[in-house]
């Protein structure tokens, strides 16, 4: 589904990869469970309330551009989903964001209770690694090492620590810059390079290029996420338009100006263009998706 | 260490697996870190902060009882460890069973606060499969889905939510069962045969005979949490006594009385010790560790 979209825009590779994608995911509740309902309930709450599946898309389109079969790609692009998802979950909790609304949906810990938001989270977690090892893939050890490096304490949960300092301080670009490499960039170029070993080992160069064109669409994401923040309003982004400025989180809006965050963006989109020259051709729906990075309205 | 001490009684066992974990468990923490600081003393002090380290025991005993070498132990030993703390992390919320005191510490949320609690206890678990990962061994697909099977939506997690569940209410015993086959089983079934798996393959008979012992010692050792609950004193259990009758909970002494909570206890431990029987003389340590099983003091 996701090679047959090639030659279209943007929007609908990401609609052909949410929908292989939600399939994956759904289908890791058909069958007999001992998992209580309610747990499962949150569970699925958590993970298929929506979403862009902007981290799966990466799974394909960076797998896809080094020759890997489609179908090879599932397990990666559903595990990268369940720990964006349990990130979620959790970054949602009172005790962090304490967001109400998410994907114009209530949070979990809104629709069902706070113990039960930490526990389906927790489990979201664990079920990625599961499905990764379940793939049986030759190169697991690097595909779970890959994940778990992005998604720990030197990643994801690395950033979102920052980010809970930074509220209210007053940090410079850079120290934003790298909050965001962590709580977002590190996922981003996790999925790029999850989808790539599937195809290719490690010693690959063309490894450093998709590196190199992730750390860039995931920081110019971030980016036109602070602009949406601004721009944007509630009915479209699924989630409360103007938080950042009601809780004191530095944005780029706010030390570079609107103007000066989207110039940011932009010129992070050439460079992760450029990054894509040693892939030829067959990275074309990538440098499509990096010009897409900045034009979403949600 | 571990194997030095086969012909010594349990509590040396322990005492040298948990110098060999420990060992393993400080060195991950030895590098070049981008960890935030704070962040990295929380996972220290959830994972660190003492603890008995039966379920790497168990890893060591159940391996080395099937022939591995103790080094290949390490990895799983170590993983399975970090599985158990996040646990403990998160389970003492305040949303959860909102503890203050564990292994006669602050719990995390308490040495630090609620939101740096949910985070190292997010990115200890990812640790635990980074770790197993990083172990290479050529079964590792069979590990990770082991680990994690047993800690999530199935096993460990569910035991949780089911807990949860039955605070206040009526459970029977085989409802208590149950839910302790989930909370605290599945780990210890899961310590087991990772230890198994390090040293044979899925189709080897004697997994079978470890999963008889290791479902009966994971019941009994919370039959007797449950006696040590009512009989215990705070300073030598290292958490606060007299907690499940405080908040209410279903325990074995509860609806068997102390007498015949300690009977069920006795019997488990023999039906373990005779599963035992096809692996002979190697499975010594296991059987002593289940006869101490019962008669430790916290």
């Amino acid at each position: 589904m996701v090679a047959a979209t090639r030659e279209a825009p943007v929007p609908a590779a990401l609609a052909a990869s949410r929908s292989r994608v939600d399939a994956t995911l759904e289908a890791l509740f058909a069958r007999d469970a001992t998992t209580p309902p309610r747990l499962e309930a949150a569970m699925r709450h958590g993970l298929l309330g929506g979403g862009k599946r902007l981290r799966p898309l990466l799974v394909y389109l960076a797998g896809q551009a080094l020759g890997a079969d489609e179908r090879d790609l599932d397990a990666p692009a559903a595990a990268i989903e369940l720990i964006h998802a349990y990130s979620l979950v959790h970054d949602d909790l009172p005790a962090m964001d304490d967001d109400d609304l998410r994907r114009g949906q209530p949070t979990v810990h809104k629709a069902f209770d706070e113990a039960t938001a930490i526990l389906a989270g927790d489990a979201l977690q664990t079920l990625a690694f599961e499905v990764l090892a379940a793939s049986a893939h030759p190169r697991l050890g690097s595909l779970i090492m890959t994940l778990a490096h992005a998604a720990g304490r030197d990643g994801m949960v690395a950033g979102q620590v920052l980010d809970l300092e930074a509220v209210g301080g007053h940090p410079d670009v850079d120290a934003l810059a790298r909050m965001h490499a962590h709580k977002t960039g590190a996922l981003i170029a996790a999925a790029v390079r999850l989808g790539a070993l599937v195809a290719v080992d490690e010693s690959d160069p063309r490894l450093d290029a998709l590196g190199r064109y992730a750390r860039a669409i995931g920081l110019a994401f971030q980016i036109h996420d602070d602009v949406l923040d601004v721009t944007g309003d509630t009915a479209t982004l699924g989630k409360t338009s103007g938080a950042d400025a009601a809780r004191a989180k530095p944005t780029y809006p706010g030390l570079l100006g609107l103007e000066g965050a989207r110039n940011k963006a932009q010129a992070l989109v050439d460079e992760a263009v450029t990054a894509l020259a040693p892939l030829g051709d067959a990275a074309t729906p990538l440098a499509e998706l990096a010009r897409y990075m900045i034009e979403r309205d949600h």
